[in-house]
């Protein structure tokens, strides 16, 4: 693996599945690989549980990590080629990458989208650049259009979950009511991981908030929440904005808030998100208070799946 | 030794000294002790002492440390029960202690007082929170009530430079003016720490900054200063807003700073303060920068007091 | 070496080249050098390069970094002697220095100059404070007037690509526009390393922008920017603001912007910058994609340079 940028970088998956699983078992067996080698963590914009999951996971490998916060520290990064200099921004991209990849040997990159123009995010620009300049190998840590660290810490967690071993299980991804814009970049990235796993993928949501086509030609859409989790194994819950009518809030609607009123039609399912998750707006209380709820649990495996793919980069690459 | 909030935590405070003495010997004697063992700094204000004494703490130990600037990185918390959270709070108190206590065996923590309502300062919610929902052990980096890192160095210093090792010192904690409305935690467990090792306590502060009263049943209350200075071994000067008009500057009153004149009357005292110090406002150039002061020398024992603290709840909890 | 905060610091230049030199061909051979020893670095004002390279030279000795960013941590620190602080400084510099110098061992500090004021800029009372109170070696991380490890690096970076080893070098330092008002600290260190290894230096500059008469009297003031550049090795190019006229920018002349065809007169040059660049305000984006340019290269030594600089003080001083 040189770059994990989306589950395209994963020649593997089962194989890293279980990397991950054997690290959770010995998180410090491998203290030694990462001796000497550096991470530096780039957020353009502020992250708490990404930042102290991959560092931990950083630090289980004998890594050092050098935190950047781009935007908190003054750096204004140019990115369109050609400009002449002469305003706010301080560097150009090109120089910015080339002289982290000198500092550091794997470089994660938190960008957010605008969510004004669905070209330019889709585009990747900036997680692109920082690739072609810094000629180190790059970690996503939750771009424009993908979270891969998420929904590889999301699968794992289903595979401890599930019930039945032998069989698939049946997945729903549920749109919630969020007051601010928020990006797909973690249904999308749940879509790609769950289907590339084979599992049931049923995704319900109000209309006008359909992902991508070409993500979700192998799931199921259903518009009615409650016909959608009818015997589910586990939900997962996540608010985002809209993809065709880009960046925009379409429903604040209550009613898709999940109850535990709601999971007793599942095959009493257990209850996922990728936090931070904002209570009795997008999961109700009861919910996140009962058993069904797994989001902690999911949140730990952060740190296993990070150190799994920190792991597997170090070792294909130095 | 679970959690570190208050003197109550320590089952034997001559013990705790002692271990502060043997690792201000030798301060890297146990450096495999925290190996693999993370600790998180949260930080609802800032801090520069509290942060760096605590960090080099851990290091000495082997440890990493995970700071996390909650304010400055932009993540509100919601502390209420209940609420629909569809305004600025991004996260609530119960999942975000929950995922950090994943993320660092140990927590440390600082939270500050509004200083407008007595009863929610002196509940002190968060902290009660943290550790219920954490699941880990949680240290004090200053609370609305209490700074217990800061007295266990005090006490450390007291005891190093007290003359008569046979003789309780006689100890003055004296008020002092300061422009800005600060809390009571620092007086407060100076005088339950300085209690629990039987020194004779004599509390100096004009009418009204009297301290909660069943704290101060066991100490000397003189509101004249230069008669609670008389004999005085140590002078431990700090400014605090009033607990029973809560919250307000009743005086600022600059003849309580404490002059080199005043300490005439001492038994050629040390004096001491905690840090920041206001000079010539709190305490005068000419304290300082004499012999008198140990200031410095206290700062420098909050290394060895925290590492004490950490290294207790590493033997007794992992 | 005790401190280091200018060429003057250096006993043995070339010995210290040496010394970095090796560092690069084995950056983790002396990894038990710095065990237990902690590096506080500390911002007066934002830092990504500097911070980042001397960061990882601390890890690459086994050292431990604390980052202080004084400014964003709400600290501010009083400087006069006898003042009554009750405004908004909250510490005063005898105290901080005091007690970061009893957390770390050595202290690294960025300070920058108010281009207001050249007598007080030009005193750096901030640094020579520093010093004086923190009773620890202190390494200068770029000051009001010098900024000695990039020098250190340019040095050594020019070492590595000259043609002939046996012949002195042909060195220009270019004034280039900017947007902003920058201060003279990298060109007056540049001049100073530069002379020390006898180095031929030609300076180039519109009028008005003559560095500091003491320091440039070895060097060759040449007001024509292309009859400068004629027969150079390489080409150093910067923007700083005037000194005579003290802070003020005087010209903006684009002319001045270093591009590919004024290269062509040039001893096949190479193009040093100590980065972050304004694209075609100071160099052209040609130039820094052209082979002439060794920016990035240059930005690597920072972390060798910077660590002979920590490996020399450690082996000196503890």
């Amino acid at each position: 693996m040189k770059n994990f940028l989306s589950i395209n970088d994963v020649s593997d998956l089962h194989e890293l599945l279980l990397k991950a699983k054997k690290i959770k078992e010995n998180p410090l067996g491998n203290f030694q690989l990462g001796k000497g080698k550096y991470l530096g963590l780039i957020f353009l914009n502020p992250s708490l549980r990404t930042r102290l999951s991959t560092q931990r996971a950083a630090y289980n490998l004998g890594m050092q990590v050098m935190v950047i916060n781009l935007m908190e520290e003054g750096w204004r990064i140019e990115t369109a080629d050609g400009t002449v200099m002469d305003g706010d921004h301080v560097e150009h991209i090109k120089e910015a990458a080339a002289v982290i990849g000198r500092y550091c040997e794997i470089i994660g990159i938190r960008t957010f989208p605008g969510l004004k123009n669905r070209k330019e995010d889709y585009s990747e620009s900036i997680l692109e650049k920082f690739m072609k300049y810094s000629n180190r190998p790059v970690v996503s840590l939750e771009s424009a259009t993908r979270h891969p660290l998420q929904s590889f810490a999301d699968i794992m967690t289903i595979e401890e979950y599930k019930k039945d071993k032998n069989k698939k299980p049946r997945v729903v991804l549920t749109w919630a009511p969020h007051p601010k814009v928020l990006p797909q970049s973690v249904p999308n990235s749940f879509v790609e991981w769950t289907l590339k796993m084979n599992y049931e993928l049923i995704i319900t949501h109000p209309l006008g908030y359909e992902l991508e086509e070409s993500l979700t030609e192998n799931a199921i859409i259903e518009y009615n929440q409650d016909k959608a989790l009818e015997g589910a194994d586990f939900v997962y819950v996540k608010n985002w904005s809209s993809y065709s009518d880009y960046g925009k809030i379409l429903s604040k609607d209550r009613s898709w808030t999940l109850t535990l009123d709601k999971i007793r039609n599942t095959n009493n399912a257990r209850v996922m998100h990728c936090l931070p998750v904002r209570r009795n707006m997008v999961i109700a209380d009861d919910v996140l208070e009962s058993d069904h709820s797994i989001v902690i649990q999911e949140a730990e495996n952060r740190i296993y799946t990070a150190q799994a793919v920190l792991s597997q980069i170090i070792t294909d690459n130095f």
